[in-house]
């Protein structure tokens, strides 16, 4: 018996809760893209006035709204890849391959250069 | 015989990733929001020019890009939550629910409007 | 008797602002960056559900919210530029000349394409 | 004789590079706020694996990208004000009161908390 993948389970109750409210005329790859930067910008937000030091130990109150707005990400994520046919678990793993070329570790090793620098 | 959580596969692999290059120093929370923020933006700009309908329908090159992009999105947006303590899929269960509450299937049907002025 | 310039007015009491106020510490290039992305995003949000078309004709709610959002992104600009010494105004003559170059009227003309596509 | 307002000589500029283009059928508000986005997303990148303190002593490649960074978010607001009829100036001259009202100078003093939390 196959356990349910749980982005899969995800995009399936995304794409339930959209067609409930009647709302994929509004979820155009454009306009999810832009969602997504708006729940990003919530989430840095959140961190604009501290110090990198305070970010790694947020109050309570903080790490609550962080929750949500990584959540919000995670969500806007998911169906803008399912309206565009893409599998995102199999795009990340590509994606860490590529990144595992771009940064070997002994160039790369306590360097914060991007790639085409090192 | 459990399944490994691919969301935890991939927290892992990145843990790794980042523990043999070192680069923990640079992982805060402030700056992996600002790094997604910039991964988030380089999304946006596939579609900044395109029609809504353009953006449904994507050449295999813009496809390519937004694969890419939203690859690097969801990288950090795992190692963001890892390094505080956020269990993502929890957290979008959590979100889910509470976006089923503030907009419920009659008032926000067909509506864009903000839960807030529904 | 020269007239005052409009931005060196506005980064004057953008100074005495921060001053009065002791946010100094607070603004460093990396924060107002930061707060800077957050302001835009305000703005992306009022956008993000409309059509371009509506997007050309905002009711005068979304217009009272637009134009604070983009005299917030103005004050964050000349903040960040007079933490580092920059001259807005001859950066954007500098950068208008330089996309005049980029972007010659015959090959640009009625064209989406980025610089490097053309 | 009247000095000619400097933003309004940029305002009149990047109307003409978009005129000699035929540009104006991409700019709607809704892409603006794209582009704007995306623009700064590049000043982001700058800072964003920077300390704060390395941020206000940026190398002059770094500084340099800067410049041109904030070049661009200043004609891309400039352009969309305009093509919202939007004052920029008086915009924010409003803000700045507006802002006075919500941040006290006693109450603000060295403190980075929202107004809402003063």
């Amino acid at each position: 018996m196959k356990e349910v993948d749980e982005f899969e389970r995800l995009r399936d109750e995304l794409r339930n809760f959209a067609l409930e409210r009647d709302w994929g005329k509004f979820h155009s790859p454009k306009n999810l893209a832009m969602a997504l930067s708006v729940e990003v910008a919530e989430l840095v937000e959140q961190f604009q006035w501290q110090t990198e030091e305070q970010s790694s130990h947020p109050s309570p109150e903080v790490l609550s709204a962080v929750r949500e707005e990584v959540a919000d990400v995670l969500l806007y994520l998911i169906r803008l890849s399912d309206q565009l046919g893409i599998d995102l678990i199999t795009a990340a793993d590509h994606k860490i391959a590529l990144n595992a070329r771009k940064y070997p570790t002994g160039k790369a090793h306590g360097n914060n250069k991007k790639y085409t620098e090192l």
